[in-house]
């Protein structure tokens, strides 16, 4: 009866890896199509996200299933939403993915990032696939110090984050309003994308720890405490 | 034994509607704080989230007991979940009001927001406390046809975020980038605020007609289908 149960759970997990790859790509395409001003990339981005949606709707009925059937009690259970949990970000950041190819879309056949914010933008990108890859490490093996190392990426992408605030709002900046609002949005979504890996990597380490979730000090895993201005 | 659950039960619907008084509270404040750079009150907000925050792992902790000493199954485990999901938006929520509260306390003694744009704040304040209370009244009911009231006020504050990008973007702003920066992240933390709303009524309304989350159509709650640029 266990054992259905962990098998059943470990099909949740691979499907959860799964969609680490799927947000993966589409963040990896939607920079692509904001740099490149790409429109077909863009609709790619748009139109993929419903697979990342469903595959979340699948993740939420197997653990409804498995848990209806196996009850699971306290350890058990914490895993089960977790599970739902980490599928709920993971929802988002395909969110934030297509809300960047939207940006792309909006502004094509024009590029929403001015020349000299390419380089920041291509580093957002590059953390973005770089932390994600990480995320679905920590969920594949549990390893509670890959999730500190998620949440060292993720202070990398909130540097990026204050470093385009300083370019925008410096008097050199020459693009006027419409593209500081642009780009200020495409950072945020940039940032957010990376703070959802750290929720992930917290609930990892709340079920491999049987810390409550806010008990984790933000210490632990590298994290800066204050992160919005 | 099922009494005891139900009782329990009551008590996390309970802490909930409380979350939905402290969120409302703070977004109130911080709404404040921002139109009258007002520091003072600034510092409640920002003070108080720890509050919300300890209330959300009250939350979570009852869940999990009620759960490991009752074995829920099916709809059970279905509000226990629905429980937990409604807390963690209720504190990002808070987040919300409090990053309003730091913008607010960025800028003083100066005002985050330029005085032809206070209007539109002040309408945001009044939408957010609008629908976050209603949203108090679906939990507190269950009641769906309240959940589709949420849905229709949070379709105002888009009406009002897409109002702001247009002053902000027309020929006619005078303020600057900085302005229009700040103004840009603070209408999107309204918008997210609100957002917030409507998953929450949704995760309600999923409880109580046995929908999955995913096949409740937009439509059915007054949504818009495509709310982000």
């Amino acid at each position: 009866m266990r054992e259905v149960f962990h098998e059943k759970l470990d099909r949740v997990s691979n499907d959860l890896v799964e969609m680490t790859n799927l947000v993966g790509s589409a963040m990896n395409r939607a920079t692509q199509s904001l740099l490149d001003a790409d429109l077909h990339l863009a609709e790619s981005v748009i139109a993929g996200d419903s697979l990342i949606d469903d595959l979340a709707a699948q993740v939420e009925e197997d653990c409804f299933q498995v848990s209806a059937r196996q009850q699971p009690v306290a350890t058990d259970l914490r895993i089960v939403v977790a599970a739902l949990r980490i599928s709920a970000s993971l929802e988002r950041m395909g969110d934030l993915a297509a809300h960047i190819a939207k940006s792309a879309r909006l502004r094509y056949p024009a590029s929403a990032v001015p020349v000299e914010l390419r380089p920041t933008f291509q580093a957002m990108g590059a953390v973005a696939q770089n932390v994600v890859a990480k995320t679905g490490a920590v969920i594949a093996t549990k390893d509670v110090t890959l999730a500190g190392d998620v949440a060292r990426t993720d202070e990398e992408m909130d540097r990026l984050h204050r470093e385009l605030f300083n370019t925008v709002l410096s008097p050199n900046w020459s693009h006027g309003v419409e593209a500081a609002v642009d780009v200020t949005l495409l950072s945020r979504f940039y940032e957010r994308f990376a703070d959802h890996t750290v929720t992930i990597a917290k609930r990892v380490a709340y079920v491999a720890t049987g810390e409550p979730y806010n008990s984790i000090e933000p210490s632990e895993l590298g994290l800066r405490v204050v992160r919005d201005a």
